[in-house]
């Protein structure tokens, strides 16, 4: 990778071929499980990007805001689920949008259906969200007499189309291994079936379910209509720990620069803080986390360093816990690599990819 | 805030007579204890808000980086301090600004100081910087030879000329109550001393502190030359919990559009997330803590709503944990004021201001 010597500042690396095989996965299994691949944009919020998914087959996607719709609907996407309740204040721009493509939202409560029957003037369909358990967004299974005047209010109506029932099992970030995330898929997919199959007017209503974790272990989608995995095409630090990839999966690495090396206190500082790696950490190996340390090679980058973490960030320096045979193999003006916690909020964060091959990779970065 | 109507997504609102107080105010406190105010502008990375610290007599400034350092410079700033250590990459544009201006740069090491030496073509100040119990960069105080080292090297050089020894008591942003903060403020700045009395070479070395905790609470600074507090200008909810300010001199609000409001778990939900605040939090009052809640009012925002806090954020999702009888007072499409725990990660995040005055304020978005 020669275009490294020219590496200035934080950038971060975007290992293409393990990116496009991640995205090959998830969409061969769901052609398998019959189930549409709807996949979360918000991860990557890149039409380059997108490009390679639809080379995949895949034609509708998620997105999490109104403008990120915008940008990938300018990027010629015309099937747009904005997973995220719907904001009223944008109802204009959902209008417009609407006018443009085949748009979706989460509509959560009657005042707001009222509300967009009365001001929009293009059709738009929508899920109703259902919180089997994050306790985030969303309507609690058990409340079918609300999700049930949704329903009915949406069936006078000629502008809002009811699509079915969408959620996003976020607690499986909050376990570790295959089986327990494997149990949330389970107990989640009950909870939507039995909310479906609550009234009849909910029979034609799809099962649209999210979360990484879940789309990863796997291997199959049983009693969904729907998949909308998004952190997948890159995974992290995050996803290893709950065992959803392994390391040779993870398909982006933020480079940075070392500035100190401290043999007596066992540690590197970068150049390389929480505005370009976000503040997000986990407990991993029994410690705070803020990333893992891999070495640069000619190809891309090596597994972890074994010894070494990202132990503390702030604005634009990281503190790296280094092993004693690691550290002295680095100087100041050194390049070292950090596989990012949570590579969503790195990519937000840094805004642009560089390719292995030294090609940068625009991202949306706001209206 | 009639222009609040037009608000469609988060939005970071700045009130600039809060603001410019807290400047005049460590202005002043700076004049009367005749050390050189250096305030840093990685808090707030604006050319525009610059101009109101220009306006209260500063001149010399400080930033986090060397291209922050260029977007200052081209605002007509022409006394920079990079207090971050030296990135030996940037050479070419660090040699580039300090042709332009009067520029400082952090060295704590030999090995860059030799090849800073060797590659820049003109002069630069440099502060070795201490790490008096911070623990993140810089030379612990008992490294005398190697501050030796330093400056003797500098003395025979014809371009790096030392200005004096660097501190940040970062160790402040760890403790609760004025008290402690003074002893923090003690402590360092003994260590700092001691360090300048260890030998004759180091006697015209400035003494240059930083952190907003410290510079908050201390009446007068005795001991040192410089303070570079940042954050001030700004303050949020972590410098409320640490005792460094009242609420009433937050002088920045993010303002999100409420888009569910759950009276059974008490919570309401926002469009404004971890890329809008950060991810940074803190426990405030035995809970974690991702920003406390306000309401927004024809001249500003509210107190901190009693009861009432951001208990969880993920990407674009706020959880707002609501007292009874304020939570149904907000319905979907209404706006709601967040007090940010970190000001300077939610600047960064949002990269512009909208004053209580409707005005746009742009900020550094990067190279």
């Amino acid at each position: 990778m020669d275009f490294l010597q020219h590496i200035q500042r934080p950038a971060l690396l975007l290992d293409e071929v393990r990116c496009r095989a991640n995205i090959r996965r998830m969409a061969e299994k769901a052609r398998l499980s019959k189930v549409v691949f709807r996949p979360h944009f918000k991860s990557h919020q890149s039409a380059t990007i997108g490009e390679w998914f639809r080379e995949e087959g895949v034609s509708s996607i998620t997105v999490s805001s109104v403008e990120m719709a915008g940008y990938f609907a300018d990027a010629g996407w015309t099937d747009i689920t904005v997973a995220f309740p719907v904001n009223l204040r944008e109802m204009d721009e959902i209008d417009r949008l609407a006018g443009r493509i085949r748009l979706n939202l989460l509509v959560n409560d009657p005042g707001s259906l009222l509300l967009l029957e009365d001001r929009l003037k293009n059709q738009v369909g929508f899920f109703v969200e259902i919180d089997t358990g994050y306790h985030r967004s969303g309507i609690a299974p058990e409340h079918i007499p609300l999700m049930d005047q949704l329903v009915r209010q949406s069936g006078k109506s000629r502008k809002l189309h009811f699509r079915g029932f969408l959620s996003h099992f976020g607690e499986s970030y909050l376990v570790r291994g295959q089986e327990k995330v494997r149990g949330i898929y389970g107990t989640g997919v009950s909870a939507l079936r039995a909310v479906r199959n609550s009234s009849l007017l909910f029979q034609e209503g799809l099962i649209s379910i999210g979360d990484t974790p879940c789309c990863s272990v796997m291997n199959e989608f049983p009693g969904v209509d729907e998949i909308r995995p998004g952190n997948f095409l890159f995974y992290d630090v995050m996803q290893l720990n709950i065992g959803a990839c392994e390391s040779a999966q993870i398909a982006i690495c933020l480079v940075v620069p070392v500035v100190e090396v401290h043999p007596d206190r066992g540690e590197a500082i970068v150049y390389g803080g929480a505005v370009h790696l976000s503040k997000d950490h986990i407990a991993y190996n029994g410690e705070k986390n803020f990333g893992l340390v891999v070495r640069l090679t000619c190809s891309g980058w090596s597994d972890p360093l074994p010894g070494c973490a990202v132990t503390a960030i702030t604005q634009e320096h990281g503190i790296l816990r280094m092993d004693p045979l690691t550290l002295p193999t680095f100087r100041p003006g050194d390049l070292i690599g950090i596989l990012p916690v949570h590579a969503c909020l790195t990519a937000d964060a840094m805004k642009h990819y560089i390719t292995l091959g030294g090609k940068p990779i625009p991202m949306f970065t706001g209206v």
